[in-house]
């Protein structure tokens, strides 16, 4: 599964591109975020990949989960997004 | 349909308590948030109310959504999240 990364200077369409292309190729797919300003463009992508993938009637949901990765050594909580047709 | 207005002041355990409550009394909820930091205590509150839910056989799922909304007479666009069973 494609996990794609999004920070607070993603641009959710860009990521929303490549949210739609890795679920038209497998299906689902992993959005990571790490910070309330990164977990705003996630949320954002998700939303304008709905549109993408609309048209090739696809339905997608999410589902968000905490997490625990480690950033330069340290222990940080991101949020983890699963992305997939309903 | 319930909906529940996040803050960024909003305590995520909170929340997931009373979207909790909403998804076993109706099926179904809206959450709304406005700017980014809000938009994180929803995700949080969502993730929380998966765990609050789960023992009773509900696995919830969400719909991001942009939505326009009029704050102190002024056009915002807000999150909404429709939370569901899957």
């Amino acid at each position: 599964m494609d996990v794609l990364k999004v920070s607070s200077k993603s641009n959710p369409n860009a990521v929303a591109g490549a949210l739609a292309g890795a679920i038209r190729e497998k299906g689902i797919a992993e959005v990571q975020a790490v910070g309330a300003a990164a977990v705003n463009q996630a949320i954002k992508a998700i939303a304008i990949t709905r549109g993408f993938v609309a048209p090739n009637g696809i339905d997608i949901i999410t589902v968000p989960a905490f997490s625990s990765i480690s950033i330069d050594g340290e222990e940080r909580t991101a949020i983890k997004f699963l992305v997939e047709p309903r």
